[in-house]
């Protein structure tokens, strides 16, 4: 059994990642820790959430764990990283800290100075079904944020192909509420939001821009910009990105999806769809998925693809990432 | 023109005053305030709102209306009110603070002292259809809690009545979210709302109940006790309460009819709806009306009625009564 | 392995089987029937459901399983149950047509003619906590309405106490959307639905009155009757009933509690709620339980009872159901 | 008073019309049609409706209005459009029988032949903004689509302008569930919507696509292709529209925004959005505005526009085109 601490239980990717590693079958969840209810249960602060004690992230026992997932803001994690290495604890992080691999980038956008940028060359940037190989073993995984997670997978099988795109890349996405915490503001208020629907931060000005932009170019030199517009969804979870890719030159949908079965069809956690279908939130909401739709209009190819933000986007990857790391079968704990 | 001051034109009931009391062709709107959003506009707050300044409370020039509609937190709006009655103008005040009679009543359910017990005796209880001749000409309106005037409305002509009701009299209110204010809140985020129905401070717990009983007193001796049950509904607007009425021996619907009908037939906001239908959200919201339905079920009878919890359960039924207050037509600037 | 067949796999209550039973360690399901999708797969019909082939009810072969649960209308369920009984498979209903014990009740509210009467004394009401004993070997189980679930689990150690309960009882009860089934009406419309809230059949009129009143009468000599109101909330699953019984003479819950706790502490699937603590639609989504919160207000109890519709309402008690007369452990395959 | 009739009013569209034109004061309503509900009350189909009576299409008097509106499905709104300009009177359709100009593309893409091809040329396309001249004094407008409404709105001052724009141009549009019509559809079903976000018929597939392209080519030869793809969000009302323009070269906002300026500083239902501000549906739902924000990021613009379908994509624009045709002013019975 793997012996598992999580840092941050009660926020919504805190506590999917508890509901997660209750049910899987090799993992004993020791310990969860809440800055704000420390002292408390679990259930207390959810209703249906097992009677887990909460304590003070300084207080874990980092003794009694094989590894520790961090949903803490970033910074926080970085700090709580660096202690659990030396303990010789085993680290999944679903922070922004260890994304980016260059500290200035993270500082710039991020606005803080990166608390541990020796650590950055090691951790493993875990968008699993890319970097399997460095996962195995892996003593620091930084687990990829919710909308690069939607982008990035459709995005490969192009940017590794010889297909001529040309620029700029664009990818509306939406995404439910539960993307933008636990903690209570004003665009999250139930009156706000329940009959609005809101782009935010669209453009080049998010922080997962440099994010995405930084793994594209592991695939292709001289990538196309990137125009990233996230929008704020009345639903409770769920991304849906529709991403549009333009071609120097008429391609068909049957040149293209070689490329998309070659990469994906083995994969358990992608489902390519056929002609004609295209992603909904519908198709991976509580699962693990990404549901992959190809529509090819002119030069341009659309696609949607959706995950569970806080699934595929957030905890699931991140015990998808843990079951690598300790060499067990992918897909254990997890919704096919 | 009536020169009107809004005292807290951001939560939700001011924002919905604003937007009548523009509409209304006999009022000019001169002042609002906000202590949060002083110096910047109202439609920095709400995208729609028109361009109108926000001052700070102790900036209103009282010197400049003729009434004062008071959106403000309990025990600020009584001292708003000393100074604006003092000032010689006309309040219609929106908060809790003048709708009990009994300033003990009013220190054991509000924790505060009341800041202007003398003003008790004076205050009229706004719920319109009640007290008409008290209002004209009025100076000091205690506009009703939403959940009473929903609740009020029906029993009165049941409590009026000679009919041989026997208590309790039950009340299982639902009200959608707007009802509990704009601060963000846990309850109020979207995630926690969105898919949840909960119950809260129910059975003889909920600061309404006792200006719920006080009034029913004013209609029949030894009136029953009161159960009521609220919960939150994930809506944005809109109050429907069903209402449990039990008979000492068996009456029909022809029986109890004429009482309601003698009573409301030609009240312009009350709908009484025909044998068989009931009473839902979507026939009063974003209207000043109180729909109602009859439904006999062996000794019992089940009352539907709704009503627009900002409108006529605040912000229309303050109009209606400034309308009263003023001598003009009591519909004026309200939708039927 | 238990080998099961599902008649009507396409509405919302044989969906959530077919999700239960799939993930059940000691079932295979061997067949699934849709009169309007026969021919084509679960998931051209569910975007997340398994590529289940979908067969005519006739077609189905009887001969290769255990066990049937019937997710069809009314009437034809009983006739489908007639053919399988005769085949040697056990059949769990979870239509209405075994719930009512007297023919010519089930024929006054269901305006059908019952096809099998001669079945209806040996069905077992499968309320799973209330007759675990019958249910062991059972070859027809009717597993009860949502409604009458919700309501009859917390009414139980009331009715079968000694507390001087008079009457009527008024059960309030409020129901997700997927309650009204998959076939789109006016009233399931998003655009209807969505920020409406609306009673319907209250009062005496709903047919789960005469199924609850039924078990109610098993508990206690002349309990009193039962005031039903159902309302249609605008969440996709998920009954809350807030139920008022009213006692004689002043009681306290102290002397209630231990009915409920002699009951219930050791129910797996009943969460008996602090003092304090009401149960809301969050404590029970996509789980087999049932929450249930006590509030005493003078000589009312205000219960708040709170399923998920689709499992311990319908499909989760169908489980539950065959874990028994199967002699299996009865949460298997049931999340607690 | 302008006399008007109304065909088909009972459908999302139509009842938005009713209640625009009963607050009109320079109208009067004085029939209204519809096939199903013909011998009923308006408000036997909507709680909140006026008491008018329904009648069948074919016993309409035209020769008592000035004006009908045509809520029709395409075919029948061209076949009494022939009726009623026979007989002298006005017709504003919002149907798409009169949208495209060319007979054939209507062909393609309605599966019908043009019932009346002869009016194509002289149906005013009535995107008010655009062709205020024409519709003074028209007999004949057809009011475009919601989502062309959105996304030509801002198009217009781009493609008007120098600026060397290069495609494709890629409209990402939203619409809220009342777009989908009143007829109760599996995929507005509140179940199926609820949780959900879905795309539906992207890329080139879409009937409004050709009549972007068509009002497009009326003010740039040599327009770049649309890529418009429609997604079904689930909300009651609205439609965004997140649109992508790529420039040649770099452009600077300063250079952009003038031409927005120029052509909508004066008009009363286009807001311009300052820099850094978003089109969202809270600033139009329930008005007649379009809320336009500009954003660069890099050579891309990236455009949110935001109108309320049912009112400027629809019923409003309707109203606002009666206006025009009559000489009355603009804005009159709409919100600004």
């Amino acid at each position: 059994m793997i012996r598992a601490g999580i840092f941050g239980a009660t926020g919504y990717t805190g506590y999917e990642l508890v509901k997660l590693l209750q049910r899987h079958p090799q993992v004993d969840v020791v310990f969860a820790t809440s800055q704000s209810f420390a002292g408390q249960k679990l259930s207390d602060v959810y209703p249906q959430a097992p009677h887990l004690p909460l304590i003070l992230g300084e207080d874990a026992p980092l003794d009694a764990v094989d590894v520790v997932f961090l949903c803490l803001p970033h910074a926080a994690a970085a700090e709580t990283a660096v202690t659990a290495l030396t303990a010789g604890v085993t680290v999944i992080d679903l922070s922004a800290d260890f994304r980016l691999k260059d500290a200035n980038t993270y500082a710039s956008w991020y606005d803080k100075t990166h608390p541990a940028p020796h650590l950055l060359a090691e951790a493993v940037y875990g968008l699993t079904e890319f970097t399997r190989a460095q996962l195995t073993g892996a003593r620091l995984v930084a687990t990829p944020g919710c909308y690069p997670t939607s982008i990035l997978l459709p995005l490969r099988p192009l940017l590794t192909s010889n297909l001529p795109i040309t620029g700029p890349i664009i990818a509306d996405a939406k995404s439910g509420i539960s993307g933008a915490g636990r903690t209570p503001k004003q665009n999250t208020h139930f009156v706000e939001a329940h009959n609005n629907f809101s782009p935010y931060k669209i453009g080049r000005s998010h922080r997962h821009l440099p994010e995405i932009e930084q793994v594209m170019g592991w695939f292709r030199q001289d990538t196309p910009p990137l125009i990233f517009s996230p929008h704020l969804l009345p639903v409770e979870r769920g991304i849906l990105s529709t991403i549009y890719v333009n071609f120097v030159e008429r391609v068909t949908l049957e040149e293209i999806r070689p490329y998309f079965t070659a990469m994906y069809a083995n994969e358990p956690f992608i489902c390519l769809l056929p002609d004609g279908e295209l992603a909904t939130l519908a198709h991976v909401t509580r699962t693990n998925r990404c549901a992959i739709g190809l529509t090819l209009a002119g030069n341009t190819l659309v696609i949607t693809s959706a995950i569970d933000n806080l699934v595929k986007g957030a905890a699931g990857q991140a015990v998808q990432n843990m079951n690598v790391v300790f060499g067990i079968e992918e897909t254990t704990g997890l919704t096919v």
